[in-house]
């Protein structure tokens, strides 16, 4: 956790989040020591608002999208699954909501376009910060702090963008997290390649296994196959929203990872031992030119 | 480490190491502790002599194959790169050891062949344990003890391997391993699956996006990419080879690879978020079936 002075100057009082998953709620639980943080929540799912009542925290717990949308907020803090947000999106719209809103998804144009038709104040935002569980149950007060967080503003919402944006840097900035800014274009390209991607990577490696090995395999495995199969086990459910939201990029990127593999696969049926070398040393620079620590995405 | 005796009833008591690098250097201090175990060690990398003269715990240190093979030893562990184990193997058949040997390889068949081909008292072996650096300086006593530890016998030898067999597991035992027996062509079957192949995938990843985004992307990567990509930060050198000499395993599961990731990619192009959900469902069951611990290979 980064320093600061209590109390800090806070850029929202009055937050509303939308979703308690692991995300919403690590947000939360993220936010709660800041005196005279007002957070209240929205969550369709019954068994997550009876535990949110139980942590006496929020201001108001509500089950029901059209009375979160009427709340007296600040800012309404996106959380859910990208479809959903995008749904939220719309109702604020044509609700005409005085209040800035912003999101934490995985993927940032479809998101961005909605807010932009619906005429918000919208700035989207996007923690590289998970774990490959789901829910409020996994949720914790020290996955976001210290985190990577992308802003994405997009230039054609004008003047108010461009003070919302500055909130949002100081308001997580309170929780000592790393501001990068992108275009929402940039950050879904981006993370196509360093998120997503690793994820169906991950997921089709698994596969390879399940139909060549079966069960059987997995008491053989080691590290190797743990650390490379690991986002794999992640709820698909979450995964192929952000997928098919990012299928454009995605498209390009696995095509990119195919031709690759394919490549590989030729040298190796050729025996091509130095060919082969030479083509993994420079991947294998590539990686460990990787920074130590930059993020806790998963 | 495991609970055993002082001293411990030793199956072998001269144990010649060849290749003193991360696993040679890593069995040898784990060897260490045991009194009555004398070891003496091989390799032609002069630092590396150096640095074994130094540790003054081995019984001798040499640096020529020749002097190695004619050592009094009742067990001669290869430690080195497959290719070179199978030199080695060749050697020492045509001097006649009276030696057993034993291999820690990655692979089973080309090492296993050469060594009936030879006439050895053989039997191979494989410690799923590593990591992504390599050599005698990133050496731990307390890499190899606790791991799983196949051993890879081929009935063609016949009855001295059997005993081989027998004193090898009470060898490994020793250091708390776990001792799985396997084939030589069922280590290399499982091994394409399980740890090469998952070698090639995160190289083939971090190749992709090298190709895509550049060194640029790097810093917006978090835990997913890290962790998919972890060993393809391995030394290429040692990988070529195991590659090589399981070729024909490898060739055939990284045509399965591919052949999954096209069927990701058809349901992304064609936005079919159910099937791609059902698809990403079973993967993601399979993965979470991994059991918690079942090794430390890289």
């Amino acid at each position: 956790m980064p320093k600061f002075k209590f109390p800090p100057r806070l850029p929202f009082r009055r937050v509303g989040i939308a979703g308690l998953g692991l995300i919403g709620g690590s947000l939360a639980k993220a936010f709660f020591p800041f005196g005279g943080l007002e957070i209240s929540v929205f969550d369709s799912h019954q068994p997550t608002l009876e535990e949110a009542k139980k942590v006496r925290r929020f201001k108001r717990v509500v089950g029901d999208p059209d009375e979160f949308i009427g709340l007296d907020l600040d800012l309404a803090y996106l959380c859910l699954p990208v479809h959903r947000n995008v749904e939220l999106i719309g109702k604020m719209g044509r609700a005409r909501v005085p209040y800035a809103v912003t999101d934490a998804g995985s993927t940032k144009t479809a998101t961005n376009e909605a807010a932009l038709a619906a005429g918000l104040n919208f700035c989207g935002g996007h923690p590289i910060a998970g774990k490959e569980v789901a829910g409020f149950a996994n949720s914790s007060k020290d996955l976001i702090p210290g985190c990577l967080y992308i802003l994405a503003p997009d230039e054609r919402f004008g003047k108010p963008q461009k003070e919302l944006l500055g909130r949002l840097k100081a308001f997580h900035e309170l929780l000592g997290c790393r501001i990068e800014i992108l275009s929402p274009q940039e950050h879904d390209r981006i993370y196509s390649l360093v998120s997503h991607l690793p994820y169906l990577t991950a997921s089709a490696l698994a596969g390879a296994a399940s139909r060549g090995g079966g069960s059987k395999v997995l008491s053989f495995a080691g590290t190797g196959f743990r650390d490379t199969t690991r986002v794999g086990a992640s709820p698909p459910a979450k995964w192929v929203a952000v997928v098919l939201d990012n299928a454009a990029n995605l498209s390009a990127d696995l095509q990119s990872l195919i031709d690759f593999l394919a490549e590989i696969r030729a040298l190796v049926q050729d025996r091509d031992g130095d060919a082969l070398l030479e083509l993994l040393e420079g991947v294998s620079a590539y990686r460990r030119s990787l920074p130590d620590k930059t993020g806790k995405k998963s």
